[in-house]
Order: structure tokens, then sequence, then C-alpha cells
């Protein structure tokens, strides 16, 4: 549905305007929960962020990926009461210092955001036999998180903030969404206007994680970190070649 | 690593050249396969490219991705021989007409591409419970994908092609690359120059499968499509919503 034709493409470098447009929307982009305004979506700008997360790459070009977009005040309500059930348990899993900085963390705009948005991974579309997917089964899911990205991105350039919810049940939201077996959730999507964005990400500026240097997450040729871990307690981060990653998450 | 300050973010739309910049990366963002140029890609292009992919969104603030740069001839060899004897069994599933298809069409540029590049997620980032993971233990995975598609779109804006290879036994690329069994290897990346790119995916040109159309994926309020499968045979497509999806993967 997009209307700008791009012709034969050139694979030139953008020009130094727009590759810092593409790197403005990557470094401004922010997982929001709790600032949504109640102003409304418009259809049009809605359906371009459907259409750049339809143009994700995907594997065998499978496209599995639907759009369920949710308005309704009821079913809002419904989604939240699972979520909330759920955070309650995910809650009680961290350690006593933590449970109080979890429990003061928003982790939705469920209600707030004027859209809600599924989006699923058809596990069946282009028949069981799937070009590329033959050998990694999880590839379908991939290019639908690949439709999300898409999506993020393109909202963050039209002033659009959307925020990823996890926390729920898989069975609670199937129910309430009516999603078939063959079909998996990927992401749970709120969508909608804010007044401005934090300047890093909401977890950091909180003290629950800091951001990692990127110069240790690189290898040259092969794997450098250890080679196992013996327990499934924090690990104190691979010996001699990351440093210690601070385990900030539980 | 990057250098731009952004300040305080405020949350409006992007300028009309800023927003067709972001769109412009969505659109024309192409999975290469066979055109990879030898021309070296910089050191800095390419980390900026890591740099972009370090800044996905990522569950609970994890950051659980790697990337391991592969430039070795030997070690490209080898992984391209796995890639070969994989992609000698993904034939054999597809039928006799779509197997000369399939033969025809060139997968990937292992040894063309000047860079390759793996991108892992360490599952025990962070510990055990992951702020966001608790209910949905997929998440960590999910977010390396973002940062996967974070740098498929700064390479399409850096004048860098990517194509994502995902034929190849799990098992074979863990010894190749020495990834211990906590560590998941979600993309094998070939990065480099192209000369240009095709104005839609490949795959649609030569006749494998043809692009949705994206309303038909739209559902309002919850799932429209079938309940069930009845079986695991390629399927009509959902009765009365959606038309039928050419099944012409397999």
């Amino acid at each position: 549905m997009h209307d700008v034709s791009y012709g034969p493409v050139t694979a030139d470098c953008f020009s130094d305007d727009e590759r810092a447009a593409v790197y403005k929307a990557i470094y401004t982009r922010r997982d929001v929960r709790d600032q949504f305004l109640p102003r409304a979506v418009p259809e049009d700008v809605l359906m371009r962020l459907l259409d750049a997360a339809h143009h994700a790459p995907s594997v065998g070009f499978m496209q599995p990926w639907n759009f369920i977009i949710i308005r309704d005040e009821a079913r809002k309500v419904e989604i939240h009461r699972a979520f909330s059930r759920a955070n309650e348990e995910a809650k009680s899993l961290f350690s006593d210092e933590r449970q109080a900085l979890y429990a003061s963390l928003k982790l939705e705009g469920i209600l707030k955001a004027p859209i809600n948005l599924c989006i699923t991974c058809d596990r069946t579309r282009g028949g069981k036999v799937v070009l590329g997917r033959t050998h990694n089964p999880q590839m379908d899911l991939y290019s639908t998180v690949c439709a999300v990205q898409n999506l993020w991105l393109a909202a963050r350039a039209e002033g659009i903030a959307v925020g990823w919810v996890s926390i729920y049940h898989d069975q609670d939201m199937r129910r309430i969404l009516g999603i078939p077996g063959h079909v998996e959730i990927i992401a749970y999507l709120c969508i909608g206007y804010v007044d401005e964005l934090y300047d890093t990400p909401e977890l950091e500026r909180r003290g629950w994680r800091n951001r990692l240097q990127l110069e240790e997450l690189i290898f040259e040729e092969a794997w450098q970190g250890t080679a196992e871990i013996s327990s499934d307690l924090p690990r104190p981060g691979p010996a001699g070649v990351l440093p210690a990653i601070p385990s900030t998450s539980d």
C-alpha cells in the first residue's frame, strides 16, 4: 500500500541526512509503558505502521504474520486482568530487595494506549515445508519479530510510541483473542501518542540494569566466552573475556 | 558508541524527509544472496551496524546478544560445507516440480560476502529470572531478532547488503564456531557491498511466492480466521475471511 515508488533500487549509501534519520529512529526508539495520551491514532498512520511491518523479511517469503487490532474497552480490561495476574506471579520470583523496585515499575499501557495490537505467526502458512525453515523451525517466529521491529521504528518516525507487553499467560491471551493452536502469539503491543520519550531505556534510568559495553559483546571468528555454565545461578560473567555482567535482574 | 546526542527526546513525528528515509530503509531492504562484491566493509561502518543492533529493545534490558565476526576463509569454507549438506536435504523435501526451482535459487553468500556475522542469544545473561521473560521464555530470543532487524535497516542506510542464512544444522554451526549450550544461535548473516538491489524480494521475482495483501492480514478485536486446521497438509486458507493463500512453498 505504500505509494512511493523506489524503482530499480541502487544499493548506494543513503545521503547523510537520510542515514542520520534511520539512526535517529534506532537510537531514540523507546519501550513505552505509562505515558500514553488518549489522543487517537489516525487510521492512515496505523495502516502505514502495519504496512512497514508487512515489509519485514520473512523466511521463504512466508509472511506468516497477522495483526489483531484491539480498541474495545471491555477486551482491554480483560487483557489487563490477565497481565495483572501474571505480574503478581512474576513479582514473587524476584528476591526481596528487587521486589520493591519491580513493584514500582509500570510495565504496560494496556488501558491507556488507544490501540493495542497483537502480532501473531501462523505456523501453517505456505504449507508444511517452507524454504529456509527446513533446518530451523523457529525461523517463521523470527520473521514475525522482524515485523514487530519494522513497525516500532516506523512508529518512532511517525511520532507514535510503542510498548511490548510480555507478562501474561499464553493461554489467557489465546482465549481472550480466540487464537487457534496453529498460530503463535509473538507480540502484544500498546500503541499511541506520548508527550516525550526518555533519552535512555526506562529500566536503565530506574537502576534495574545497565547498558553493556558493545566492545565486550563482539568476538572474532569464534565464541570466546565460557564454554559452559556450571549452575543456573546468575553467572559472574565469562572468565577472562567478558567482564562480569551485573546480575541485577534477580 | 554513537556520537550523536539526541538530548531529552521529544516524541514528535520526524520531519517529512526523515520519515521518508526511515520508510526508504524499510521498503528497499532486501535479503541478498549472490551479489556480494569483494570490496571490504570498513571497520567503522561495521561498528556502526553492530551498535545499531546493540540498541535494539531487549526484555528486562537483558541485551542477550553477542556478535561473532567471521572473516577467515577456511572457516567460511567449513560453514559453506555445512550449508551445502543441509541444503541438499532441504531440496529433497520439496515436490518434484518445486525441486528444480529450489535448486536454481542461490540461498547464501557465505564465501562471497567479506563479512559473515553470527548473532547469538545468551540465555543465562542477567540470571535465571529476567523481567518480562517470566511468562514467555522466548522473549530473549525475540530481543535478539530485533537486533538483527536494526542491523539490517542500518546496513541499508549505509549501502551495505545483508543476507540471512538459515539452512544448516544447529549442531554444525555450534561446532564450527565453538558455541556453548547455554547460547542460542539466532542468525547467520552475510554482509557486504553489492552493485544493486532488486526492487522486490527475490523469491517473489523468481515466482516462488507472492506478496500477500496487507488488508487480508488485519483482524479487528479477535482472530477471524479458521479455528483449527484439520491436517498438516498445506491449508487452503481460512474459510470466509482470508482468501486462499497460494501454497507455493511445497
